[in-house]
This record gives C-alpha cells, sequence and structure tokens, in this order.
C-alpha cells in the first residue's frame, strides 16, 4: 500500500483545497488537521474524506470561504452560524473563540451549526488542551442519517453523536476522549464491509430487532447500529440524546426530529471549555493529572498482557510513529485522492515504496 | 415487606437526622432528597442509606451542621469545601450557587469535596431542570474503595464515577440521564448477593482477568468491576477518567492516585449549569424538546415491546406510581431503619399492610 510522509500530504492536500477555491490560510488549516487524523491513528477522519470534502465545495453543499455569521454573542456563551462553510476552519474558529472567552471568564460554551464534516473531532478539544485549558465537545450529525437507534427500539433516530474531551498533561500525551456514544463510529461498519469482513455481533440490528452482522445491510439501511453498552445501552442512549440537545438544540440548528427530511448532513457542534486554573493552581492541577497517568500506567494487568493506555496515549503513540515511518493509505484511497487532484490540476507526490 | 408511605417516610427521616444534631431545615432537605429516591425508583439510594448516614454522624465522621468554605469564587465558578457535612445538604448549597451564577453568568461550575455521600446525583440536576436551566453532574467517591478497573486493568482504579445531566421539558418528565460508568452500579452487585443472585457475565473479573458471577468475591476485594462498554470499555473507561478529574482534580479534592490511604470515602461533586435561554429563545427550546421526545416516542419497536422511554420517564412512571401506591421497603432494611430510629427516640411510622 502506499506510504506517504505527513508533509508530502500536508502539501497535497492544502493544493487541492486551494485550488478548489479555499484561502490559502484555511487551506493549511484543513491539510494540518485532516492529516493529523491519520498521524493520530484515525485514518477514518484523515485524507481518505479529502475527495468527499473536494466534491461537496464543487456541488455548491460546502462554501470554500468561511463566512461565519455570530448569532448569539455574550461574554461567556456564543452560537455561530458557519453559512456552509468547511468543518474543520468554522470549528476551529467555534473552538477558539471558546477558548478565549474561558480565559476571560474561566468557563464558556459556543455552538457552531451550519458547517461540513469537521473531522475527528478530539481536534478541538486537544487545541483548548495545547492552551493549558480543557475542552469538551459534542457533535451531531442532521440530516437523513439516522443510523442509530434509542435502546428499546429498532429504527435510527440519531448519527453516532461523538463525545470529546481533553485535559492538558505537563510533558506528556493529553488526556484525551474521542468516541460515538453508539457501539461503534459508522466507519467501522463501512471499514468490515471494505475488508470484506462480518460486522462484530451486537453492532446492529434490522427491523425487527434480530442481530445483523452483514454490513451491506447498513449501507442499504436495513439495520440501524445500537447506542453503547450492550445490555446497558440505556446509557449510550442517554448519552446521544444529551448530544443532540447540547448540539442540535441549544445550538439552534435543531434535531432530527425537526431536520429529519433535510437532504444535507451537518454537524453541529456544542464546545465548552474551562480554564482548570481558575478553580485550582497550575502546580496543583499539573502535579495531580501527573499523579493519576502514573497510577493509571501502574495498574495490574493479566500476565503478558499489554500495560493500560491513558486515554489519549493510543493516539500519541501512533503519532510518535507514523511522524517517523509515514502514513499508509489503502490503495482506493489513494487512487481517489489522486483523481480529484488530478481534476483540480494539482501534482500528487509519489509514495514511498 | 413493608410499605410506607412517601409522606410518612419523610416525616420518620426528618425526625431522625434532627435527633442526630441536624438543624430542621437540613433535616428536612435531606429526607425529602433521601425519600425522592425511592420515588424515583432508585431504592439503592433512598431511605435504605439512613442508618449508615446516621452512624456517620454519630461516629463523628459527617458533621451534621453545615458549615461551608468558599475555597475559590469568580462569577462563573465556585469551589466549596464541605467540612464534613451531610452531602444532600452540600450538594444541593453547590448546585443553588451553580445556577444562580449561571443566571448571572449564562454558564457556570461548581466544585464541592469533602462531603458525606450525596445519594442520587440526578437529584442534582434535576433541580437545575426545575428552575429552566440545563444541570450536569459528575461525581467521583475518594477513599479505599477503588472497585472499578481501567480497560485492560485487573486493578480497581476508581469509584463508579456516575454522570448525570438534566433537561427541562415543559409539562413533562425532564430529560435525566443518571448511570455510574462502570458496566452497573456497585449496589448492583450487593443487591444480587442479597437475593442471593448471581451477578451478570460482563460486570467483573478477578486478578487472573477471569469472570467472576460470584457477589461475594466482590465484597471480598478478590473482584473488580469493568468499565461501561464491554468489548468497548475503553469508553466507559475514558469517561470515568474524566469524573476522576473533573471531580476530584479541579475541584482541589485529589484523585485516588493521592487519596487512595484515605479510611474515609466522600463523594466529591463537579457542576455544570448553562441557561439555554441566553443561547435560544424560551419557546424554541420548548417546541424543540417536545419535538424531540414526541420523536423518540414514536420509534418502531419489536412486536409486542413495550415503547421506547424517554431517558427520565422511568423516574417519572416510578415516581408517579409510588406517590400513589406507596413504597415498599426490603424487611431487612425496614428493621434496620426501626433500629436506627429507636436508638434515637424517634417514633416510627406503622407501614400499610
Amino acid at each position: 500500500m502506499p506510504n506517504v510522509r505527513a508533509e508530502a500530504l500536508r502539501a497535497l492536500t492544502q493544493d487541492c483545497f486551494q485550488a478548489a477555491g479555499c484561502p490559502s490560510g484555511d487551506a493549511e488549516l484543513i491539510a494540518r488537521l485532516m492529516v493529523l487524523s491519520n498521524l493520530r491513528g484515525h485514518d477514518s477522519h484523515g485524507v481518505r474524506q479529502m475527495p468527499r470534502y473536494l466534491r461537496n465545495i464543487q456541488d455548491g453543499h460546502t462554501m470554500p470561504h468561511t463566512e461565519m455569521t455570530v448569532v448569539r454573542d455574550t461574554p461567556s456563551l456564543a452560537i455561530l452560524d458557519a453559512n456552509r462553510a468547511m468543518g474543520h476552519v468554522a470549528a476551529t474558529r467555534a473552538m477558539e473563540l471558546a477558548i478565549s472567552k474561558a480565559r476571560q471568564m474561566h468557563i464558556s460554551a459556543v455552538g457552531v451549526r451550519n458547517l461540513d464534516h469537521i473531522g475527528r473531532i478530539g481536534a478541538y478539544p486537544e487545541m483548548a488542551a495545547e492552551q493549558g485549558m480543557v475542552g469538551l465537545c459534542f457533535t451531531a450529525t442532521l440530516g437523513p442519517a439516522s443510523i442509530v437507534t434509542p435502546y428499546g427500539g429498532v429504527q435510527g433516530r440519531f448519527a453516532t453523536n461523538p463525545i470529546s474531551a481533553c485535559f492538558p498533561v505537563p510533558q506528556g500525551d493529553p488526556v484525551l476522549l474521542d468516541f460515538a456514544t453508539s457501539v461503534v463510529a459508522a466507519n467501522k461498519i463501512r471499514q468490515a464491509l471494505d475488508r470484506g469482513k462480518e460486522a462484530d455481533e451486537g453492532w446492529m440490528i434490522d427491523r425487527q430487532g434480530r442481530p445483523v452482522r452483514d454490513p451491506q445491510a447498513f449501507i442499504d439501511r436495513e439495520a440501524v447500529m445500537l447506542p453503547l453498552g450492550g445490555p446497558r445501552g440505556y446509557k449510550g442512549y442517554g448519552l446521544a440524546v444529551l448530544v443532540e440537545i447540547l448540539a442540535g438544540i441549544l445550538t439552534g440548528a435543531g434535531t432530527f426530529a425537526t431536520l429529519r427530511d433535510r437532504s444535507n448532513t451537518n454537524n453541529v457542534s456544542f464546545l465548552i471549555v474551562i480554564d482548570p486554573t481558575a478553580l485550582v493552581s497550575r502546580e496543583y492541577y499539573e502535579r495531580e493529572i501527573l499523579s493519576l497517568v502514573e497510577y493509571l500506567h501502574d495498574t495490574e494487568v493479566r500476565p503478558g498482557d499489554p500495560p493500560v493506555l491513558i486515554p489519549g496515549e493510543y493516539e500519541g503513540n501512533q503519532q510518535r510513529q507514523r511522524e517517523v515511518e509515514g502514513i499508509v493509505i489503502e490503495e482506493p484511497v489513494w487512487n481517489a485522492i489522486q483523481e480529484a487532484a488530478a481534476n483540480l490540476g494539482v501534482a500528487v507526490p509519489t509514495p514511498v515504496p
């Protein structure tokens, strides 16, 4: 499979979005965040999405220029309407605003609506943590793709409604949560299909409530995903509702209940930022979080098992490895990227053999 | 089993805490919240805890008078040290403070530490929702009882670290989440023991990582609980870490990493309150949340299955039923309550036959 260095991949991605009409600063940001998804081990949200994002711009669904409208603005809160901007750019602006409000007001919340897919949602809380802040992100996807059923149902009512949170750790990987409130991310099912494999037991059911393992049934809308928790799926369902209200209603975007006939699907996000040093001293915070990290690392494991990871350590390990070894891209994904670049007249780097 | 009316149970509980030295207003609040746990279907956190709480007061672990110290106070944030007050009283004061700050500042966070068990954590976000606010509560329990293992480990590192959130719904049950980030609440295992039953598969493992179903092994500290999520247990683990940092570190209380030798176990809580009308109009919020509730109720189910519940609807249904039918209390629990009351010279109501 082709192996491309992060730097070359960033240049390619930036060139493509610039050629598609994005301002160079925006294109650089999009490229940085997309390649960061690959570096941090989440290929599903990385450059494989590039052809789709470019198509959205070419089709007029996504605007290459970001013109955000401030719908609501108080010292601690805001709602931004992204007017169909690129998700990465709009969500970054929203997080920057939340960080600057939290710096002034100690805690803030910013909602952003009407934007394209924001990619890996962990990227935004990470921005807060890079500045010493605690960041939270709740993201819903509105539109026709209601693919997750409430607990006890057999019909889609939500998207995978992921949650992310990031806490700064001095001289170490930040503590990072980033996961779907459904059993798995939808892309795991698409990945199973690509690889000719079955989905795991417990991921999907059909309209009769019977377990489904054929990923094609999901693509054909004959199966829905279950909420996180298996027999305790009411917990994942509860979290999905939480995300739906915070990201859907508190941003003024709406929910599947009111927008289910919409033809376009958009990420809507609700961000919360807290300045931990407004509560405890920086020294105390750093000492305590380092102790916690060490304590979790020291957890006893089964003989022969790998040590317990801190949430976010997987991402840090992947990034260190891929910065050195390059990013391996599946053949069909690389072909689609090459094609998208060629259409825009952008030169494609030669993969490392 | 004895059946006691809510009103009689409240009077009994109030009398006991007053006899134990609590001011009458505090005793009334404690009684109201404890009986509300029973009414709302969570007997594990209701009056069965009364003898334990009274013993904590008698042993000097819990102070009957609430004298809170304001450790940190900004317009949007605060940390309160409860100086070993009753949990229900201290957490209520903390939530009231968070609500009043959110009314002024639109979003607020309040941490409260050094307090006894706060009971059903959903009660506090419910207070926010009753005043039209969105309330969140993250609660850790510090002390020797680290009973939940990180994902991939075989050793306890956390308590069950529950999360609660509540959203107001006009003329209806509020949307309420209230659950442990472990597979189940610890009390489910104790309940299994009381009833002579086995724990479910997937709840516990021993130090060799083998599944355990005998609840006695948990009591004997030979088994630990798994985080929410089964094969996706890294999600429950991530949520447990989130709670540990918010409730432990951001309140200045510490975590198991630094406090694991402590002899007393205390709930520490981190509360976030958001005024939704600072973001969207009350009219819009109400219309959208009612649409969402209706939409979720309309979810297709398997033929013969009960309809999908809104998170929090179980609690509402239980309350409506138990307000009318009374609260059934297990014989040994009722005996322990009678004994505790007798020790304080408090008269006990006669259960309905």
